[in-house]
């Protein structure tokens, strides 16, 4: 029986995912902003084989929150450049529905989809500070749900726009003088509770059909948007059990949305450590963590808790009944869940987290690694694994050097790419125009 | 006496600007969505020492206008590519004001400045079609007055936040673990008429400073605009007396508006026909004359005019008191004065101007096209001229391997660039940041 095979992207940011990455000797401290630095890596990304690059994003600058996410690009300028140099691998974008217009978001990854031919992915967020709100007319950020309804009618909308032309609408005709066959070019004619928009796009049917939808909420109105919409689902589950419950719970609510089991590919976040031993792969991060000073540890954990630390002593617990913020409150669970599992004092829960924020860390040789990776996917924890480098380039081509051949060898992991599209690579289905299947 | 220097841009369009450019024996017909067409005629305006790429956009389908305007690549995308296969022309991208957000807009051109190394410009634009506002929640497009008061504070607003960061902002010191200096960052808290924006710019300073504004409006509130924003100026003369009109008017409106003469750079848009002889200049023209049906030419006419011509002779005049268009008020104005002027029945301007969408033709030999071009810069009638070459790539790569060597053997055109960025390229001064003026 062919064995399970482990779908793999890799998040992007600047000097690493390491709250302290940027201070690493290795590093390359204006990575942020240095188109050579990502072309490098996601150069060596395809080398490896991965499935996609996977560029997070924010609409405000926040003092609190990591270095390198203060200065950056705009993702779909860089994936665009990042497509240039590469041909197989995914190109995800994270772009926002509260903060964005739904034909703007088609058009750009329907752009992007053309001009990487079949490799454009969307990451749908809605956002979470109150400051991207004061930098959009608003002064108040909106409430976590009607985000989420937002989200819904906006991406149905985009899928709509997606479909406007159909497969073979461009006629292009030079004897006849037709360009678009009229019959084959739709209107959406959307109205709907909080969008009205007419189409048609004007972009024309992307490679891909529908280019790939990410989606990254854990929440109750995060997991019903995303078992409803995406492909693949970015997570952040730190136990084997933690991770087996919420893989069974998106599948059961995607199929309950009518979707197949294997439509959704799950893939929680982690930061590998790795090297000869596993003794020297924890020594690399005990020198990450070294460069945490209490000031860069408590700004971070003050960013995700959504409170003001400064009264509270460091090597004592965090405060009980923190209110739920109006920002990622799934995110915020989880580490009040990790302190008070671990009963860790603030200190011990900021250096925790502070080195994968929030996510997954492990340590071990290759063969370590690899045994790590594989029991979640054949345990139903997961379908594949988002890597979250600890420090770039280092701590990203350790893992293409030392694990990609690990995983090779035992079977897991494709040798050449399935395909052409991001689609095709991931193993999941071409989705039809909608006007195509109306006519079957 | 050094002669005065020709800057030159080329309105990049698919197929071409001729309206049947498409039908060519010669046009690539899929174009428009083909990035390898793009990096091909990218490549050869470098060669040719061009200061700038420039991409028209519009944010809806409509069916009257260019088949090559109907699907095509979202500028910021499509210009990040070229980025990579380029290394000092000018990366110029149209993005509308009345359907976009200042941080997004700031943010974007800021990314293209930085990844493309100082080359990114913005074509500030109003949209203009009613459909646009259709995809954007709107039952009605914007009034014209309204939409240029908007544009003028979105403008200041983008402006702001690309001054969020001094020069110097950006520590990134790995020993104190200071990765920006608070001083040299800037909160804009802008709160006007139309927008309130906070910043600061989740982006650093632009290489540029601030990336090269073009503008392309020729109506009262147009030229305003322009006058007190823009570097450069894309305009539609076609008379030396009326661009010799409009160029004074316009340079001093920005003397009024507090600014040097030099400070903007007009840049009429011209389409070139060149050959050995003009007799076969000409011929290449009539060749893609013969390509316009009338359903061509009328769809044409009636999108520019805003009206139904279908119960007019075709071989009679244009109707009496055409009433304003909510468009492009200036282009409209421009046609029908065109037709007065040289006494038009409704197929010999649509034949007229189908050519070129309105903008000059000139035809003739690589010296005589060179004579037309130096006659308008030495007679105060423009700065440059954006080239809209009728079909690509032919009618374009004929303008560089004929007319460039022409207008550089006069000393009229670099043979090398002058600079790194577009700004040094137009000879445009480096722009300090506000708050570095402060402190002098």
């Amino acid at each position: 029986m062919t064995k399970k095979q482990i779908k793999l992207g890799v998040f992007l940011m600047g000097t690493g995912h390491h709250i302290a990455s940027w201070r690493h000797p290795d590093a390359q401290a204006d990575a942020s902003e240095n188109v050579e630095f990502f072309k490098e890596v996601a150069i060596k990304a395809e080398q490896g084989k991965l499935d996609m690059l996977f560029l997070s994003d924010g609409l405000s600058f926040n003092e609190l929150s990591h270095p390198a996410e203060q200065v950056r690009f705009e993702p779909l300028t860089l994936l665009s450049v990042l497509s240039t140099v590469t041909k197989n691998i995914g190109l995800t974008g994270t772009a926002s529905t509260t903060y964005n217009e739904p034909f703007h978001i088609a058009r750009k990854f329907s752009s992007l989809d053309h001009l990487s031919r079949g490799r454009a992915a969307w990451n749908i967020v809605t956002s979470y500070y109150e400051a991207e709100a004061s930098n959009f007319n608003q002064d108040k950020h909106l409430d976590h749900s009607l985000r989420y309804d937002r989200a819904d009618e906006f991406v149905e909308v985009v899928k709509g726009l997606w479909d406007s032309y159909e497969d073979d609408a461009l006629a292009r005709n030079k004897e006849t003088g037709e360009y678009i066959k009229k019959g084959k070019l739709h209107t959406l004619n959307h109205k709907g509770e909080y969008y009205s928009v007419r189409g048609p796009l004007n972009s024309s049917r992307p490679p891909q059909g529908r280019p790939v939808l990410v989606q990254a909420g854990s929440s109750e109105a995060g997991t019903t948007l995303a078992a409803k919409q995406a492909d693949v689902i970015f997570t952040a589950q730190q136990t084997l059990a933690d991770a087996q419950s919420f893989y069974k719970k998106l599948k059961d609510k995607a199929v309950a949305a009518g979707r197949n089991r294997d439509d959704i590919k799950i893939m929680p976040g982690v930061s590998v450590y790795v090297a000869e031993t596993e003794e020297k792969a924890r020594a690399k991060y005990e020198e990450l963590q070294q460069l945490i000073t209490p000031e860069i540890g408590l700004d971070f954990l003050e960013d995700y808790l959504g409170i003001d630390l400064s009264g509270y002593d460091l090597d004592g617990p965090l405060p009980k009944d923190i209110p739920p913020t109006n920002g990622n409150r799934s995110r915020q669970q989880l580490i009040i869940e990790l302190a008070e599992r671990e009963n860790l004092t603030i200190r011990e829960l900021y250096l925790k987290i502070a080195g994968s924020r929030g996510h997954r860390i492990i340590f071990g040789s290759p063969s370590q690694i690899a045994d790590q990776l594989i029991e979640w996917v054949d345990n139903d924890a997961a379908d594949g694994f988002n890597l979250m480098p600890p420090y770039f380039p280092g701590g990203f081509t350790d893992f293409i050097d030392l694990v990609i051949p690990e995983l090779q060898k035992r079977g897991v992991f494709r040798t050449e790419y399935e395909g052409n599209t991001l689609r095709e690579n991931l193993g999941l289905q071409q989705v039809p125009s909608r006007y195509a299947l109306q006519q079957v």
